[in-house]
Order: structure tokens, then sequence, then C-alpha cells
């Protein structure tokens, strides 16, 4: 971890600090939009294909049956599905509080307006595979679209020769997926995206992935053939703040648990205490050699930071620059700084709320907006999975109450036709 | 206007009146791609060079100054000046009921989870200019703009040689436009999406466009270097649902205020009744006769169609399936078919509310999803211009009451660190 001092840096090395490592896209767009393209012209066997290819799939079969999802659920650990079961408990008590409500307004007599939501009919989740099983993401993304309503739920993974893991199955019955593909990357994606004779196709995507999903995500957004995604995604962040009142011993554990994700996570500690960035430097050291990812969390490390400064207002207005997907406050009266915060994905107030309570289990999402997109976009929400439509009811009187405004600014804007539907009404 | 008869279909032939016209981005993006790059290395130069290029600006200075607005004010119409300030009113009224509300939930004893919501601090709007001026869409970005709180608006507009519509000027020294620049295309989305030295970027953009804005958008949202979008766009869209009750003048007025939109405008009717339909043709062909738009109309209307129904419900199934833009229902008791509408921008409901009244008046947004995206957005709202950040804070006890739950999906997900973070705590 490299240790910076705030007052002695220029604005322009504070910029490079705020700054993610680059992502070149580039390569990875050359790779995936071939796939994609054949996946759009030659619908399931070129899924068939890729993930043949890449996942060893065996026979020209992705989709889950009732029976693996039988076997999945007996075969399971109790202690897992009670874990799996709690903190779909606490997510969903969560998530069922943004249920959007309809409203109506008579913005003048005679003329009213109102928005209702609808779910978004036909959705697909992406969880990724890979290294890691992670019915977790699961739980993210299908509890707030079971709470949506969506009627219909996709979900995708990669499997390894067909076999996809159990938990990951028990939890995508419990949230009541209607399909599952046995499938993942960029062909995953492609089938979501475009559909095939066989498969119809979803309207949104939601979930992470590596940088091939990523930019498969990415292209099908700007295809208007395609459809539209939760959000874009780079590696996962966590800034921590501290002042002297912190515990060392739990701040490198918070920090370790961001470093382990992969080598290019990013972390960032930031604090007005010189001594309490010493201790955490000297407790990383210990804690990390009892980490099975240790490799992963040295090289994460190596990108990693401190930053010495002030006073905690300095801390905040940098993370507010940066944008972090991930904020704990290691501060007295964490609680008080709440409305200080602007952006960021989500908080972690005070030294007994460590990220892990979040990516899993108090109840809030951990699908959040990663390389300073926290600036314009908040976590996956039951709203994600919905979208809204507004109506307007006008009686004759209504109409002719608003009529003086709409003609002229028709006229205004040169637009007869406009102006002539009102007119021809109330001659 | 063709005229179809849904029961003589096959599901092939309705699969294809349910498609849009295919657009082919891919020469538009070799275009736009060149002038975005050029911005984000060269900055402010570049868009000069565009902006002299494309719109004939005369001297470096894209920045509206007070003194213009001041002239654009005292020029102005006091008739004109009165519409804008009545939609403001309505649009206003319509729209802070959108605010959202902060919430907090103790998902477990000890577990306090909340949502809060803030602004994204920097946006931009891009105003199309060209043929038309467009005060009205000013007002539709503007006003959630306000209410969602932005601390530094943006706009940018097409200048004919370096001079912006006074009109234009008005409604966006109402709104409270921090910096209004004088240009607009590409070089516009590049300008508000990347910045310059001497301009702050936007963390998103919002507002429709032509072809090469459109693309310039997508590019700029799919570019970790940009920033977010509002949504894509397509060529605005009317699909008219009409019983025998119908007025056909009213009915023909509608789809005519559609149709001068530009040739590319999508419009469709849908009847149970043949004599509606023959009249409606009848009229339009009264009525178009006196539009200063003819030609666009009549463009538009060749790929207009009409569709005979069986019954009402066959033509609502049909318009989900569609996902038009702008929904009419010219029916008796129109607002009971509310429910049954699932896929739609702005809907509306019964003879006296034209679709003018929606795009400038009656208080709903006109910044709505075209081509298909209603079935995945909706139009643009206050919420459009904030996000939501989400909190945790765990007493002791409170984690203490999580942390079984969390060892064991660390450990199904094997994640050792994520797993001590909460170990060490209650150790």
């Amino acid at each position: 971890m490299k240790n910076y001092i705030y007052k002695y840096l220029s604005q322009i090395e504070l910029n490079e600090l705020l700054q993610r490592p680059a992502i070149d896209l580039e390569k990875t767009i050359e790779i995936v939009k071939p796939v994609l393209n054949e996946i759009k012209s030659g619908g399931i066997e070129a899924v068939y294909k890729y993930a043949e290819k890449f996942e060893g799939l065996k026979n020209k079969n992705l989709l889950v049956n009732d029976e693996e999802f039988d076997v999945a659920e007996k075969s399971i650990d109790a202690k897992i599905k009670s874990a799996i079961d709690s903190a779909y408990e606490n997510i969903f008590k969560f998530h069922k509080r943004q249920f959007p409500q309809n409203y109506e307004v008579e913005t003048l007599a005679g003329v009213k307006c109102s928005r209702e939501f609808r779910a978004i009919e036909n959705v697909g989740l992406y969880i990724p595979g890979g290294n890691a099983v992670l019915p977790s993401t699961m739980l993210m993304l299908g509890v707030p679209a079971k709470i949506a309503g969506c009627k219909r739920i996709v979900a995708c993974s990669p499997s390894k020769n067909g076999v996809v893991n159990n938990i990951l199955l028990y939890t995508a019955k419990k949230i009541g997926v209607n399909e599952f593909y046995k499938t993942g990357g960029a062909q995953a994606v492609g089938l979501m995206a475009y559909g095939t004779n066989e498969i119809k196709k979803v309207e949104k995507i939601f979930g992470p992935g590596n940088q091939f999903v990523t930019v498969a995500k990415m292209l099908v957004s700007i295809d208007m053939k395609g459809c539209t995604i939760d959000m874009p995604a780079g590696p996962s962040e966590v800034l921590i703040i501290a002042d002297k009142s912190a515990n060392a011993e739990f701040i490198a554990a918070d920090l370790l648990s961001q470093a382990e994700h992969g080598k290019d996570s990013q972390v960032i500690l930031i604090s007005n205490s010189e001594l309490i960035i010493e201790k955490v430097n000297d407790e990383i050291q210990k804690q990390i050699m009892q980490l099975p990812r240790k490799d992963f969390a040295n090289k994460s490390l190596e990108n990693a930071f401190s930053l010495l400064v002030e006073n905690i207002d300095q801390a905040i207005n940098f993370s507010n620059d940066y944008a972090p997907e991930h904020l704990i406050l290691h501060v007295q009266n964490a609680e008080s700084l709440k409305s200080k915060i602007q952006n960021a994905g989500s908080v972690f107030l005070g030294e007994y709320s460590p990220e892990s309570a979040g990516d899993y289990a108090s109840g809030t999402n951990h699908s959040l907006p990663t390389y300073g997109y926290a600036k314009s976009f908040g976590g996956v929400t039951v709203e994600s999975f919905m979208k809204s439509i507004t109506f307007q009811n006008l009686t004759k009187a209504g109409l002719k109450n608003i009529s003086k405004t709409v003609e002229n600014l028709a006229d205004a804007e040169e637009l007869f036709a406009h102006k002539n539907a009102v007119s021809i009404r109330l001659k």
C-alpha cells in the first residue's frame, strides 16, 4: 500500500489519485462483437458452439430441468440453506419498501395526470461463475425482480462441463427463476439480448461479470435490436475513512475482504490519524498471511493507497470526488455524516458494519456502481426491474384551460398540426 | 396509410407490423466516433472546429452571456412568455410529486438499513435545434433537473451563426440553467461527456436529437471516460386505439400531429370499427391539405397503417407488444383500461386528451422511450436526475444476529477474508 499525505499533494497529483486504472475495452470489443453478431444471425446453434468451446458443454441442452433443481435442493448442507433463507428474508424486507407508488395530480381543473409503475416483463440475470460460486448475486438480483413482479425471470451462469453449482440452483428456485441456462460469457449475454427461435429475448440484463460480459452488455445496450442493461461495471472498490477512534484490526480486515476479490480490486484508506494508518499497515501484514487468496490480495494491495488528511471533511470531499462503490466510515458518530455523502454505492456506518454484512445479508443490495458511476447511478433496486407510464385524462373544460398555452407553444415551434389537434376539439 | 385486417394476418405478418423500420447506425458511428475522439484529446479547440464547420460559429465563444439572456427576455412576445410560464407550472406540479422519499428499515434487531437520494451534481441537457425551435424540450428536461436539485445544469443547443433562439434562452433562464453553450450535434455531446480544460464534464446527458446526437450519446455511454445517458432514441411514434364511439376528425388531427414531426414518424391506428377507419382515412385527406408541413406528414403516412381488430383487448395486446411512445385511447371508459396498459411511454385517455396536450402543457413529460424501449424504460422523471445511496448501521448485537449467515455464505463462496471481517469483530 502506498502512503500519501494530502497537504503535500498538488492538484494534479490529487486528480491522479482520483483516477481509476485505465481499462482498454477496444481489444475485448473486437473479440466479443463477432460472437454477438453470430448469435444474432445464427441463433441457438451459435450459442451451443461457444458454450462447447469455452465451457465444455457436452450436449445441446442448456436449460436446467426440474430434476436438477430437486437434486440441488436435496444435496446442499442445511447450514447453507438456512444462511440463504436468512439472507433472503433481510434482502426482501429492505427491498419491498422500494416498490414505487402510483399517483395522480390534477395540474389544472379538468387536467388529471397520473403515473403508474409496471414490472419489466422479461428480465435476464447474469450470475458469474468462473472461480467463485455466487449465490449471493442470485439473491441480490432475484429478490428485487420477484418483488417488482417480473413475469419471466431468466438466469444464465457458466457451467463446468454442463454442471451448475447446487447452491446456485437452490437459490434460483427459491427466487422463482423461470428459465436457467447453463452458459456464461458473451454467449449468455447474446442469448438473453437477442433471443433465438427457441428462447424469447429479454428486455433488460442485470448482473456483474468479467470483461467479456461487461463489454457484451455494453454492446447490446447500444444495439437497437438488443436490450437495456442495469449499469456499466468495473472492478470492485472500497474506500475507508477512519479517525483516531477506529480499530485498526477491523479496518485491515475490511481492506483485505475487498482486496481478496481480485488483483484489480481498488482499496483506499483515508485517515486524519497517522497512527491509525501505521497500525493498519501492520495489521494487514499480519492478517494477510492467513488468507487462502493472499496472492490476489497482495496484488491488489500494490495499487492500494492510504491518504493522510487534515480532517474528516477533507476525507469526505475526496470520497465524494472518487465516488466509491463501497464506503466504510470507521469514525465516531458515523450516522451524523450521512448527509455529507454525495456519491457512493453503499455506505457502512461505524465499526460493527463490515462490508461483508452488506455483501450478503444486512438487506441492502450488493450490485453497485463502480468506476465512479456512483455519481450518476445507484445500486440495483426494485425500480430497476420496473418502468413507469404516465397518463393524462382531460375533460373538455380541462382542454380549454390549457388550450392557449398549447396553441401558443405550438405556434412558437411552428407545429401547426399540434395546434390543430387542440383547436379542432374546441371549435 | 396501409389498411390491414387482424384476423387475416399470419403470426409472421403480425410480427412484421410490430417491427420498427431498421436503423443502420454503423455508418453514423463511423462519422461520429472520430469527432468524439478528437474532442477527447483535443478539447475545446476541437469543439470550436466542428461548431464552425457545421454551425457557422464565427468566434471562439460558445457560452451564452448575461446580456444575451436579458435581450432574449425583453424581446419575446408576452403571449409566448405566458404560455411558457403556464406550461412550467403544470410540469412542475406533476413532477414535484416524483421527488423520492428516503427510508429506513430495521431488517433484524440491530441491523438498520436505509436508502437516501441525491441529485446528480452535473447534468447536461441537449436541446435540438435544426429546423424547429424546441423550448418545450427545455422545460421537459429542465424542470425535473431543477426539482431534483442538480447543482450544475449545462445546456447545449445548435446555433445559427452563433445565435440561439430567444424563446429557448428565456426558458433556459427560467429553469436556472447554469451554462448554456451554443453548439449542437456530436460536438455538443462530446463537450458535455468529456469536458475540456475550460469546461467541466457532466455525469449524465439528457435529451433527444438527430441520428448524430443519438449515436454520440450511445458511444459516450459505453466509454468509461464518458458519461451516462437518459435513454436511447428513435423516431417519434403514436398508436391510437379507437372504438366506434370515437370522433374521426379528432383522430385524424392526432395522427397528423405525429406525422408532421418528420418523415420517419411512426403512425398507427387500431380499431374494431371499419367505419371509423374509413372515416379517419377521409379526414386525413381533408386536414392534411391545410398543413404547412404536409410534405413531412405525407411521407410519414406512407409507412403508417391501420389495423382492424375484433375487439379492444386485441388492440391493447398489440399495443403492449409494440410498446408505443404515445398511446391515445379514443374509446369509451378509457380510464378503466389503464391497468391493461403494460408498455407505453405516455397515454392519452379519452377524446379531449390530444397528444399535443402532453407534448406541451398537461404536466407529464414528453421525453419518452421510442422504438420499443417503453418495455424497459419510462420517460424522463425527477428520479432520472437523481441516484440513490444505501446505508447500513449495525450494532455489535446486530452483527452477531447476522454473523452466522454471513460466515456461512462467505464459506460457500470461498471468500475467507469476507468471513474474517465478521469473525474478527466478534471474537
